[in-house]
């Protein structure tokens, strides 16, 4: 007994999915600086102090007004009195008045009087006198107060991922903490009479889970918190019981399994029961993905993925994936992508927009070129471990050719596709 | 007073490098693996059984032995007995004799007697027995035990970075934990007097410490744990101090400051006591990054960086992130690089390797223009936070023209790069 679907075009899923549920960061919480790398700034960081806050030294050797070096040189030095010492990290206790020179470490403050840095090697000390053989002009060697950063100024925006420099610059400005935007939790199960946990010993019939295990480690990949739940047999009620705790603890559910057309398909009847709208997307037009089910329950996206595990990986990178990454802050949600040729001809599958996986090769003229990797039923695990990408056909276009500019969707960072 | 520095080649600083300390994994752990996604994985995972473990269905429908079907077409059914009903996750207890048919799901283990499955689609039920529509072959609907992995083959190898897929095909073979290699620590401290750890108040002539906060993010980024021990005033029992506890802490120790050639440099005199054989490379010819002094320190390596910010996370780059990547078991240790066009003539350092930071634009016909940011003592931060990779433009080379085509090391990932 099949049940009546209403496939879903891959864009209407998406519309569908849009219109009941806004993804949108859940929150802010402050961390220590320290902590932040790889977060999302919540805040825009706005210098409150200028960088540097004071004028200072960007050389050793001696602050003294320019206008009293003008005209030396190697031959004729101008002699200027010591009239003291401006370490670094303390404020000058000397003013250098006109025929005077203080002695200025890189970094310390400009003492009141002076206008310009002479270096240390175009100078000559004798007898508490400074023999100065060379000229500097106003403002040389000296940093001014603001020059880098001026106070009020931008130094980070909302919405960026924080790197190492990001990180830098806030401490810059004396920031020891940030607001960042809260990290989603993803909870994910696996459904299935014949699935066990991994590290249980196997009774005979049944098959390891291969999908709680990849869709946690692409939580991680997407910046989410992944909330393992482990693997539920296809009954109504343990898998009712597994969705509510799943909506306790997480923002987003994924399960996988459990909707296709056989008579033990019991997500979509039991997701309609736990929340409004209910199920919103009931199977896709998609090769492969088409059992795909999305439910909005009171405000919690829950994605019903399909069991084959690289149907059920490439619908979570395609559907979930940019989902968890707005959801964590992140302005660009979309997969890489890169230019290749195609290795040979790839057939769509009839009036379904078509996803094939494939590894990246180069060929004589060092171009990208994208080879089919053989899927299906037979290769679950080798076309997950193969594929270096997908692309895409699209639902009214028969085939790719070969040699055809191919779109390729990366499913890993190029640095780790040995080509 | 000026200290005599030989100053390394860049080349020739990486060879004194490698020739005192072999940068290799540190050992290894056993961790879970739903907590191994990005760590380096290092063990071989040998599958230690068959994937399928046993012969199983691909659809919902019946098993039959393929002869009892041959001649079956839409007109001329083939009539079965029924003979029992196979559900996924049990063994069969029925057997398909000649002329019978035993229910069976997606995924069931094929019972004994069958050879072949044929969908309901293509069947009717009538009073306990099957018309059969369609022939089918020997194997169709059949994955067979192997199929997709067999025993004693290789799931994932030593030396893997672990991510979805690779954790996915762990599972699929039973294991729920993995060997991976240790983190790499990495002790980060900055030095100078004037340096001030943000989130305390700054005294006058003080700035606030920006290296030890980048450096400990790109830390992070490169796949080793910061173990952040702050700022230290240029005080030779304070420096001793601080950097016994490094090397007592850590596996790595990063320093910025401390290392130009003012009187208070002491980092490399207190380098030299704290073990063999000390001080390696004191003064690199490149620019920036010529005051970069590296030591091992029985069998540690330590890398005093310049104090100024840009300078410091260059080098890092440069010569410390490949050792933490190989010291975390990383196969790929080089920056991601990318192709693009100069925006203008760029000239070299005379005499030294010179890296120009760039920031990267988009033509008018979508090339990549990397075009030079700002840099100097002026920029500090403004330079960390505009650059989107380095170029290098060799010793003995005076410039890059414009238009020259040149190869970006890039900074942070190209997905985060606005072009």
């Amino acid at each position: 007994m099949k049940m009546f679907r209403r496939l879903f075009t891959f864009e209407d899923a998406k519309r569908a999915i849009e219109k009941h549920f806004k993804a949108k960061p859940l929150g802010v919480e402050e961390v220590p600086l320290l902590e932040a790398c790889n977060r999302v700034l919540a805040e825009n960081i706005i210098a409150p102090l200028d960088i540097p806050p004071f004028s200072r030294s960007t050389v050793d050797g001696y602050a003294v007004k320019a206008g009293d070096t003008f005209g030396a040189d190697e031959n004729r030095p101008v002699k200027l009195m010591l009239c003291g010492t401006v370490n670094v990290g303390e404020m000058p206790k000397v003013k250098v008045e006109r025929g005077t020179a203080a002695e200025i470490m890189t970094g310390a403050p400009i003492p009141e009087g002076a206008d310009a840095v002479i270096i240390a090697e175009k100078t000559e000390r004798k007898n508490g006198e400074v023999y100065v053989y060379a000229a500097v002009a106003k403002d040389e060697n000296v940093m001014k107060a603001g020059a880098d950063i001026k106070r009020g100024g931008m130094v980070a925006k909302r919405g960026q991922l924080l790197g190492a420099r990001e990180i830098g610059a806030i401490a810059a400005v004396g920031f020891s903490k940030v607001k960042v935007y809260k990290i989603p939790r993803v909870a994910v199960l696996s459904t299935g009479e014949e699935v066990t946990e991994p590290g249980k010993s196997l009774a005979p019939g049944k098959v390891y889970d291969i999908n709680a295990y990849s869709l946690s480690a692409a939580v991680v990949e997407s910046g989410g918190k992944p909330v393992y739940l482990g693997v539920f047999p296809d009954d109504p009620n343990e898998i009712e019981n597994a969705l509510k705790r799943a909506l306790t603890l997480a923002d987003v559910v994924v399960t996988s399994g459990g909707v296709s057309v056989g008579p033990k398909d019991v997500i979509p009847q039991t997701l309609s029961l736990l929340g409004k709208p209910g199920v919103i997307v009931c199977g896709i037009a998609t090769k492969p993905g088409k059992p795909t089910t999305v439910a909005v329950l009171d405000g919690k996206p829950v994605f019903a993925l399909p069991g084959h595990p690289t149907s059920a990986l490439l619908i979570f990178y395609l559907l979930v994936r940019p989902i968890i990454k707005r959801m964590a802050g992140k302005q660009t949600v979309e997969t890489a992508t890169l230019k290749a040729f195609s290795s040979t001809r790839m057939f769509s599958a009839r009036g379904r927009r078509t996803f094939i996986m494939v590894k990246l090769k180069r060929d004589e003229r060092q171009r990208f070129v994208a080879e089919p990797v053989p899927t299906g039923l037979s290769g679950a695990i080798t076309t997950l471990l193969r594929a270096d990408g997908f692309i895409e056909i699209p639902k009214n276009q028969q085939f790719v050719d070969a040699e055809e500019e191919v779109t390729v969707h990366l499913l890993r960072s190029l640095r780790n596709i040995n080509v």
